[in-house]
């Protein structure tokens, strides 16, 4: 039962669309993530998906339309939903979402991190 | 599926240890809620129950410790621990827990808020 600090833990590790997990709550995970350029269109079948801007904006793609976030603000994207997360500067990120979740959701793709890697 | 502003979320409303729902997630949902002063000793029999401080600073008392969390930093509390929060000034929180989880979990009293109140 520690303490986590955010932007120690995302001090701790470079490269991006690559989470990794902070804590765990019940079955569920809380991962940083830092994010810069185009990520994969993907869904993720089962599950909704929290992304929570910590620092710098970000944009998510959806097939009708375009959001952007920025520091503060939180979009939850419905399960089954395609979307493609983006950033043109370097943007970190808390995701939250139940383990055993994948970045890549349906898609795969070079950009698929390992999962359950934590920092 | 809006963006969420948790800055404009928390400025929606007045009052403390009262928390409001933001977004859901599955079945789970996020909550703001502002504190000061001190919370009831209570503990949440069925599960972990997330604390994340978005402004300001609070403490945590636990029957054999007591811990401190500024902006940026959370603290999982595990299912069935009892803990009190409190703070000197007023702080926010980002809350992550069940659906129908009860502020003052098996304590009751006069601090505990209706639940499912969204902002």
């Amino acid at each position: 039962m520690d303490v986590i600090n955010l932007s120690a833990k995302l001090a701790g590790f470079d490269g991006h669309w690559a989470p990794r997990v902070v804590a765990e709550m019940n079955d569920y995970q809380l991962k940083v993530v830092k994010i810069r350029g185009d990520f994969v269109w993907h869904a993720h079948a089962d599950t909704d998906e929290v992304f929570l801007v910590l620092a710098g904006s970000m944009g998510i793609a959806f097939r009708d339309r375009t959001v952007h976030l920025s520091q503060g603000e939180l979009l939850v994207v419905p399960r089954g939903v395609e979307h493609k997360p983006f950033a043109e500067e370097e943007c970190h990120v808390l995701l939250i979402e139940p383990r055993g979740v994948v970045n890549t959701g349906d898609a795969g793709g070079d950009l698929r991190a390992e999962n359950d890697v934590w920092v």
